[in-house]
């Protein structure tokens, strides 16, 4: 199992909850297939159990938006990662800008989810908290600077390097740990971009989740991966 | 759709997650249809919409454990009202003591639930705490000494004056919300004297769900609403 | 001791820390003075013993923008009741909404502050949430809207409804609560309007800190006092 | 200037506020003049100032507990780097277990410190944490195991391999940043059990703070530097 390319992040956008979810997901299931490129949904964690049931096995990895450094037992409220995996998630988000997390919680919470053998992106502002991010050797390192998010404005043309320092600086720490990047990414032209800096792939949301077609959207994003 | 004098909180137990969760809730409906009682089941995040579709309509109201001050948008890993509603959901806790909110979140929240319709239960740890939080005019108030979660040493006999104080203090506040009481609650002598002692009803945790047989344990609470 | 009409933020700018923090206050003493009204100083942590001693006895107060629900011991980087005390302060704001607190925290800081002997100012964002701070019986809640804050545009007269509504909100659960209101607040008629629609007085920051001449700005909030 | 080999965290402990903070940090400074060694010590925010001025330029580094991640400007109740050099500081402690940040906040409070020329020593729990911190490249990382602190059971001698893997670590991502280790400690075999697995010095609380002759106690541990 591997990083894919392109992850989606469903957010809190009334677009993608509950039934539209799992449609959502499903246009991700059809992208995949026509294209043979991997990609990840993030559902909210209510919508896990649907989407993962409705996505099983075709392409599409599902991964929580975020998971809670939390363990089994006298917890409540919390999203453990077993529940994660009981749900049938592969991987989860951590640390995105909007649920930024304690360092010592995001380590406890890495750990426990290498244990259960989920997929880990944690994701990190700039190059300095790319580096801190790296250092907990995850399988990738998300980098989103915060003020490019939903403008649809491209962090890989807006502030390539932000980009490339960030690939250079989570090299360093972690060879092994892919790197993606995100903010503003909207077309394959910007992907194109992501790519040509040294990241692995690119971390959406608004760009396809609030897209007119989001099959239209997803299509065009990975036309950049080529 | 009132307060259901038994709550039942799934916590993040092994023992109550996924499968488990959805047959533990089975247990709850079994009991209230033989009982006539409503039974109020607490599962994670990420089982509410299994637990929501397996006891729908049958003397069972499905709450979460907690709702984040989240609006549906740009908004990452947080569960919103709305996503719970859409997951089937009647209400939610908020405030446990494991999930301490603040003052203002909670403000939020209290008011987006109840504009979603969704029951809410705000948990206090004391008298105190118990009149601010009967001052948002929730559905019901659970006062729970977070000292006494998880020791089978019942808070309607450990502590009486703790529960006295704080339903005579939600009153003061707040004429329409119930007030339940928590923390070491296990069997129907825990209940009655919680209900002597003015609360409308008990959240337990541990008492049910690590119980060996939880139909037993279910149907002993309840014997002491009698 | 009571809460005085007049309360300035320092808040962190940098035209009020350290020897910019004590001449500030001594502007406040000077004007104290002058016109026999009451003023309270809201330094930073770091500056609360020089100002406190430099303004000691003479009509003005000093609070701390804030205490932590941390008690004496094992704890790290937490301001305490004590500590306060002990720099030689009179009172604190609470839960300003730069500084939200847990509903828990603050209650149990609220009575900690109390059992010192300290003056306790709660912020709170609406009516709703004035009720509830309301509910803990502080010496005073003050109503600051946050999204006015700093605008100059005062909430007495762009929002006068939200101050009517925590005044009766507070009136309603605490008799002895005095009520400030805040965000926006620059000169005399901004504090007119807000006395006559029920508030015992203002909280300022930025109105003073960062006036050309602080000591004329002092004078004419109070003339609307008169 | 360099990360003294002993600091001293005064945390919140009654013994070492207000005019105790200034009693024990004198006592610093006779123990730093007899011995040679240096000495810093970390009073809390509201006693930076007054135990800055009673020990400057003697031997003694002053440091504070925590600083917050917030600018100057419209912040309530928070410590800035400025504060902290305005009241006299040389740096600060960082992330300590009872004082936990958000690894953004670390990144941009480490960032914000170094440009104000303030010494930072980041706190880490073991290992992996020490990684992370250390990828921030801050003067020095200080690995603390929450569970010996305040114990009497040294890290240096109850859990010898924690401190091994942390200095390694460490060193793996920043070569310059100093490595200091704590929890238990209380004497000098303790500090010299410490500078045997590879670490440069140790940060201690109650051993000194609540020592009956914390001289003894301090003179005591700077003997297993020799």
């Amino acid at each position: 199992m591997r990083i894919p390319p392109i992850v989606i992040n469903f957010k809190t956008y009334s677009e993608a909850v509950g039934d539209r979810a799992v449609r959502l997901a499903k246009v991700a299931v059809e992208v995949a297939e026509e294209t043979g490129v991997e990609i990840g949904v993030c559902p909210a964690h209510t919508d896990l159990y649907r989407v993962a049931r409705a996505v099983d096995g075709d392409g599409v990895l599902v991964l929580a938006q975020a998971v809670d450094a939390a363990e089994p037992g006298s917890r409540t409220g919390h999203v453990t990662p077993e529940m994660v995996v009981e749900a049938g998630a592969d991987g989860t988000l951590l640390n995105h800008s909007e649920r930024r997390m304690r360092l010592d919680d995001l380590k406890d919470v890495c750990r426990a989810c290498m244990n259960e053998g989920l997929l880990t992106i944690v994701c990190a502002s700039d190059a300095m908290a790319a580096r801190a991010a790296g250092a907990l050797q995850p399988h990738a390192v998300a980098v989103e600077p915060p003020e490019l998010i939903g403008t649809g404005t491209p962090v890989s043309k807006a502030d390539p390097e932000v980009v490339e320092r960030s690939v250079e600086a989570v090299r360093e720490v972690s060879e092994d740990t892919a790197v993606l990047c995100g903010a503003g990414i909207t077309d394959g032209s910007d992907v194109r971009a992501a790519v040509e800096l040294g990241s692995d792939g690119v971390l959406v949301a608004s760009g396809v989740v609030l897209a007119e077609d989001p099959k239209e959207a997803l299509l065009d994003l990975i036309s950049g991966l080529e």
